[in-house]
């Protein structure tokens, strides 16, 4: 199980998660909220696309990701922080997309996250 | 001034402060926490280099960097977040890094970020 009790217990905190794709140029950096990570099941993660234009046609592109996680004040008061990786893609008038509007009506599409490692990075 | 008073309080609030580098086998992403940055003047961050090797290896060859920086929180209460875009080095054995080993005694040196673009990116 890839995203494991710890990773959960992240995600219960608020903060940005941001994350990157490759473009032509180089990276692209950009971020949601943790509260907005849907989590689909043991290693898919969901989140609400506004913008991310850029970010969909890199994803077109190159589909590997990298995201950071973190709650500086977690159970136990420890600091913890992780990054995911794996391939991510922009859904739109689908199912979960549909789903996702329900709660962000201001959503485009969603962005379907398949975390392939998590590594912990913050401590 | 690129890290005016809206930029400087999303810094007093916590959170995970995400960057990335751009290596040879693509992007590579990492995070400190904003307590842990620095200001050095009104384009120039600081903050403590623990690990970072790989992320000190791609900056010799491509200085370029990205920052995401939020606060879900803000004053009035309004989520904000921004992507600073720059280029940065690892110093070490310097001024600099003596100065932050006082505060982080782990620090194998300092990452001094030169910030170029803010741009604000959550809301």
């Amino acid at each position: 199980m890839l995203l494991d009790a710890t990773v959960r217990d992240v995600l219960r905190a608020e903060g940005s998660a941001t994350f990157v794709t490759n473009g032509p140029d180089g990276p692209h950096l950009v971020a949601t909220w943790q509260s907005y990570l849907d989590i689909l099941d043991d290693e898919t993660l969901a989140f609400p696309a506004g913008g991310y234009r850029e970010t969909e046609e890199n994803l077109a592109r190159d589909a590997k990701v990298q995201m950071v996680i973190a709650d500086k004040h977690g159970p136990s008061e420890k600091a913890i922080g992780f990054r995911l990786t794996g391939t991510a893609e922009v859904q739109s008038g689908q199912a979960l997309h549909e789903r996702m509007k329900a709660k962000y009506p201001w959503c485009r599409g969603v962005v379907v996250m398949h975390v392939a490692k998590v590594e912990r990075i913050l401590g």
